[in-house]
């Protein structure tokens, strides 16, 4: 069965790194010994080692050991041998270009809908969608494709912020930024806010954490979602 | 001569469309009687019919008529005998895309470098850097390319945004998202605050408007630009 956990952020304000996370981590990589992490998104341009270490050091208190996808010769068999797999976040064009450069999309998505646990903070978190087309990262690089892993029938916003009231700040809101994609385009949109994620479990898709998320449809109102609720979009 | 107005934005806070720039557009424009509008990155999805009569309207205190290039049967032609053009703002993706889905690209820098003179606000603007890779826009369409005209040898970042102090949301700041860019490209980026254009005569470039700017390179520490300096990135 389909095992995935899908996270707006990998860090909550003043607190460290997947530490909010932890106790629903520990419960979803329950037995799991070692993970597998793509660190292709490489936030501020991290290398993948130092990526690496990072990510290792906050799976300590799980006791479960972490090894870049990068540090195996053949990273599809990697994949495809994984006990569980993590997709940090970073720079999502950065991301899915990596992915599709070693040619690791299709790879990626056979195994997690074969049950490999995953899961996704952020940039790893837009790559669940069907497209990365709401990511708010910076197009610094041109991916092949726009299409992503399609694992949930929609796509993430993550990172999702409501209007900041008083700014003078004459950019678009990210509810007007979706709404654009919406005049192009018909796949619903989840805005996961900061300390949300949700957790697949087959076909299930249940929100969790402590916010709302607000959901984006073409030619609709938008309107939030209660966590504990399933995503039916 | 080369005569180019790219400006961050269209519109500053508490102010109408373009109300901030018409004295600078009342000596750019001097002379000109019909404006060639090109209404592509279509803000919050517009109609091009809309977006056009917004701009006719702004342009009357300057006795200049407008025309969307949409209302051209030959759009290429319309380019090459314009008097003058303006690219409104909105989805640089999409504006991108429709420029190379018209093959539109090429022709609108040949007619700007020949001397006609070109007016840019926010999406308008960044197509006038090598790429539109520094744009804050969400990817809501996959252009076929992200090069952009290349009048000027950087890249520009509109609406640039300084960090927002005591901000609680974990997404990048402007400034990180530009220095990620910058573990890749090599291309300077100018951040420019809504309020600044770059006046571009010939091959000199000049910062106008109330504000400084900041000059990101790769590999060095952004600086900031003093408005009436000449840019030389």
């Amino acid at each position: 069965m389909r095992r995935i956990l899908i996270a707006s952020t990998s860090t909550v304000h003043s607190s460290g790194y997947l530490t909010y996370l932890q106790p629903a981590l520990s419960t979803f990589f329950e037995g799991i010994q070692q993970l597998l992490f793509i660190p292709y998104a490489r936030p501020s341009g991290i290398t993948y080692d130092a990526y690496t270490a990072r990510v290792s050091e906050a799976f300590k208190p799980l006791n479960i050991t972490v090894k870049g996808i990068h540090e195996f010769k053949n990273p599809i068999e990697a994949v495809q041998k994984a006990e569980a797999i993590f997709t940090g976040g970073g720079n999502t064009f950065e991301l899915v270009n990596q992915l599709y450069k070693n040619n690791m999309m299709q790879v990626l998505k056979s195994a997690v809908n074969a049950g490999t646990p995953y899961l996704g903070t952020s940039a790893g978190s837009n790559i669940c969608g069907l497209t990365m087309m709401n990511t708010n990262d910076m197009p610094i690089v041109y991916p092949p494709s726009f299409e992503s892993m399609g694992l949930i029938p929609f796509n993430i916003n993550a990172h999702y912020l409501d209007p900041i009231e008083g700014s003078t700040h004459m950019g678009e809101t990210r509810e007007t930024r979706i709404q654009e994609y919406h005049t192009l385009n018909q796949t619903p949109v989840l805005g996961l806010r900061e300390g949300s994620w949700l957790e697949v479990q087959g076909s299930l898709i249940v929100l969790r954490g402590s916010y709302t998320a607000r959901v984006f449809k073409a030619g609709a109102t938008p309107f939030e979602l209660e966590s504990g609720s399933e995503v039916l979009l």
